[in-house]
């Protein structure tokens, strides 16, 4: 009888079930993986609410997740670099084409890579699930799988923080103090920022931001104006940052980066918010404050391991609330209110740690 | 009695007089020039028309003109590399402080910088004039002092194209045809540009970019839909441009070069239009296409020398009208109606030629 | 019957042989070639004599050849985009494993990476050769098969030129007019350079060099003082050099290099000679002219062939001799007397034009 | 009666005194500093042995000490952002000319630069001291002078961090637990390293080393052989350093570098050692692993007080003793015999502070 693989489909909006799959078999250069941890992502909860994002739609039922670790239970033949047993960190993006942008390095933006949990590409919020094993990196044995699941996050960090230039003494402004902004503020600091100043709604986000490393928190009230919003994070650090990094996607948010930001520095895009956004253009231009876009991340898994398991970053705090994976559309709800900050899902019955 | 020094004055909006001012005395570190030739700006003219360019305002009479060559005629005590009848190519703006932008090499971001015919700075558009010598180049013998003129235009063209990142093979998309749209296109080539499209409202400029170089025209019409645009662009060079250099600062515009360029790529702001614009911010930042802004130049004045020296780059058709100095009203009025490409004015009474 | 497959094999150093070796079929990935033209390189020469280069070391019989263009003839069940009849150039390097340098785009740094003709990998001197299809380009109507073959040298003179970051203005100095000092030559005026100067021994190379744009030629006697060359070289330029290509691997060329960049340049070594080279290191260090080897290439076939296509750049002069397939042996030895420049072999016996 | 001016002069080699000379006047855009701690720099104690470093050469009599901070006494006319009272570190490289160097940012290459203690130009290790005013930066209230002091070191392990790319998840492989060993071992930390290992002769240097986060020490012997040293400090990393930051100028030790860097890596040469030196330099460039000097560093105060003020790095353990500029030969003498890291003298007879 084939293994039985639990896994959460969404097949429409608002439709997410657990349903039995079959267990995968996998390629030559593939492995199989028992999963442990997989965290829960705004994305997955943005697909099961409306069943799509941009021009990306939820035709056929989906396997959501794609912040995920686990256990290699089998080797794809042509496989060297892993072994059964091993625990790995996965990368959910794996390039299709050997095109232009994977030959220089850009691979996260080959327009037909894979990714999980991106429709159509199922994800691997399930017990067992098959992954180029390519993409598929060796866990320390200090490290643990859900902060194996976390680099997912944490390299969405990465690469802001990377696409910014944020360096050694560099002044940040952070805009949104939800599960990105915090990596972003950890990373920053890794990176050696002397000063970081961030907002939020939420009291409760920045007291998490603070504990993490926050210089400076900037409560945020639902009306605000964004030229005397970011003159406040101007006075808090007593220059203007040299970076900001936008995580709301609001637009006065996205304004107040700008102006806040000296010239010469750059705001870096994380936040997705409207199609169309109203920006102060030649402020940004003839202060030649670059605009630059984040999409995904590229060649962070290797770096972010070595943080870990040096002990440089601690992303355990983020980690709120735990559910079984049979408990995926209690877990989602809290996600959808919310509730806390990552919310991580328990894949291996055997083993529910972190 | 003091020499007179012919001078064109801009008093209010509307009202640009010639006038005798006294003779400039240099400071130590100056020199005193002779003015050769003169070119007139789109913010000449702007200034001319309108007396404000965002927030800088003509309260006071300025001289205007920025785009100069002429001759030593006196050098101050602390000036070593200069000597009375060097031909020289003016650099419009000095900073005045040596403070962090100075320090790491982009001094043209410097707040307090001095910069000719930027209120409340004088220009130089008359008879004798004196600026700092560290920003004054000696020009080689085969280059004119018009070409010395037009290394102010070929600076914005030059530091677009570097903030474009264009190099070998880059295939690029710019936006405007006019003067700053035509010295883009010779950098772009200059630097290795395998393909470049231009548009344009007019065919004749677009004829002239196609004399300079330019691989495919575009003629827009009044009304166009940016996303058709872009694709027409791409349809020209067979694939979606690295690079879009905007020149004319019109919304749907600047949408168009984003809409058009390749993941990856960069779109670089050189137009200046309305204060706020609308823009697919999402679809920039997801394919990580970077929105870069110029502010003027830094650092061009001695490439561009070496480049018209070594014949490599050529922008004498630019010049298509001259006028005398006495008659720069007339030659104003030429600008404003956009007749040609530059008008050059004639400062020094004994040598007209260019 | 199988096809006959004529292949110029390399049994041991001096043992060079036309053998007939069965034609190879394509696995899903690759394509099949009718070879057209196949430029002989150094190393091949090297190979022939020697037996080995470096660490590579040629233990069984290796097919030589890998400057090379052909003709699809054979198309894998994978491949997309080349069929049936496409014109191609070879990118002889591709990468074995998806290991960092491949997913940070330095694929050429790929340890285990498959190599035309770099023992124990064969080259493509012969009718038919199979190769992966991702390193196949089309070449467009207008590029010859003889240019899409040089693509090859061409690519190294690109590499060079990009690490050595020639711009807009640079002032250049490259050690060494042989096929790969002309092609960094070529490279270097495409990307902007103002002024090349450059070495040889022999004044006909120097003659081809100056016919090919280079502004100064320095004729090097067999005894060269280091320091003396270096101020030579400059007081041609006028300047110190921003940039030194050295081409030769001669110790006393590499030092001159050195001693002639300009402080903040850079040295790039391409010629290779002994294991251990005595440099003046302080000189270097103090003035922050940085030294930068080259491994072959990386991402440099497409822009090679937009520039081909363009008419941005000229290659076809650097071919001097051409021999059919079945005069390799005679072509060799040309190439070994240090006669010409490039030697083309022709491999299709229906088509022996360029 | 002027005021005296306690100073430490080096006559002639070996011969160091302590002299009174007259006080300094600021001129305009000097500010006069009551000097209150100065380190001793191995090139202080070099030319007081030997006269002379490379070209520089003490013909006059020549104050020593360029590692400093003082106390603001008088300010020049044109200072606007410096006050009496305010407390500075002193960037001792001051730009004499606005040249091409200075102008790109990269001031510390102008061959014109004054240097505090490189003959000709006079130190500060005396009581009082006249400095521009634009190279000294205000320190905030919870940095202490000895810190302000120890910013000069700790910029060249800025400058060479920063020239090696360190970044986060960095391997980094240091040559030398000395004074400059030790700042770039702090700085790569502060940047993101993940691990770093460091090499000595002395066994109490690897000691304070490890205590200022050095994750492996490795104890070098007199006779060592590079491949061996680069394979064990591979060993340890676990992987191939991405960076070698060489502080010992030791030829062998150079090598270890290179051979133990990574491909695609970076070597910094910081240790100066014999003029010509003996390098695999086939083994750097096929790997393309780049050898980069380090000419002292430029715009690194104002990070290095950001770090300093944020609490982001420690170099207070690295000041091991202290003397009042009375006894400065005595200070010579310790930091002569190599005791303790760095001896740091105490200039103002009020407060003898940290």
């Amino acid at each position: 009888m084939a293994q039985e693989n639990l896994s959460a489909v969404l097949y429409s909006p608002g439709d997410l079930r657990l349903v039995h799959l079959p267990v995968p078999e996998p390629g030559p250069n593939d492995v199989l993986l028992q999963m442990h941890s997989v965290g829960i992502c705004g994305s997955d909860v943005h697909y099961w609410q409306h069943g799509r994002i941009a021009d990306f739609v939820v035709k056929d039922p989906m396997v959501l997740g794609h912040e995920a670790s686990g256990r290699v239970v089998k080797v794809g033949s042509a496989v060297k670099h892993l072994k059964v047993g091993d625990r790995v960190a996965i990368e959910p993006g794996v390039p299709r084409e050997m095109d232009e942008y994977f030959k220089t390095g850009k691979y996260n933006l080959s327009p037909t890579i894979f990714f999980c949990a991106t429709p159509p590409d199922d994800g691997n919020l399930c017990r067992f699930y098959k992954h180029n094993a390519n993409f598929c990196y060796k866990l320390p044995d200090n490290v643990t799988f859900e902060e194996g699941a976390l680099i997912e996050p944490l390299s969405v960090g990465i690469h802001a923080c990377q696409r910014a230039g944020v360096t050694l003494g560099s002044t940040v402004f952070i805009c949104g103090a939800g599960p990105i902004g915090l990596v972003c503020l950890i990373v920053a600091k890794a990176l050696g920022a002397s000063q970081v100043v961030i907002t939020d709604l939420f009291p409760e986000r920045l007291a998490l931001a603070k504990e993490l490393g926050a210089d400076f928190q900037l409560k945020v009230t639902g009306k605000v104006e964004p030229k005397q919003l970011a003159k406040k994070a101007e006075d808090l650090l007593g220059v203007q940052p040299h970076v900001a990094i936008e995580c709301t996607g609001v637009e006065s948010s996205i304004q107040t980066a700008i102006y806040a930001t000296r010239p010469g520095g750059v705001v870096v895009v994380v936040g997705l918010g409207s199609e169309m956004v109203t920006l102060p253009l030649i402020n940004a231009a003839t202060r030649e404050v670059d605009i630059r876009g984040v999409f995904r991340y590229r060649n962070t898994w290797p770096m972010a391991i070595a943080m870990l398991a040096s002990g440089k970053v601690n992303v355990k705090p983020l980690v709120t609330h735990r559910f079984p994976l049979e408990q995926a559309v209690k877990a989602f709800e809290t996600t959808r209110q919310g509730i806390g900050i990552k919310v991580m899902l328990k894949c291996d019955q055997e083993d529910q740690n972190p």
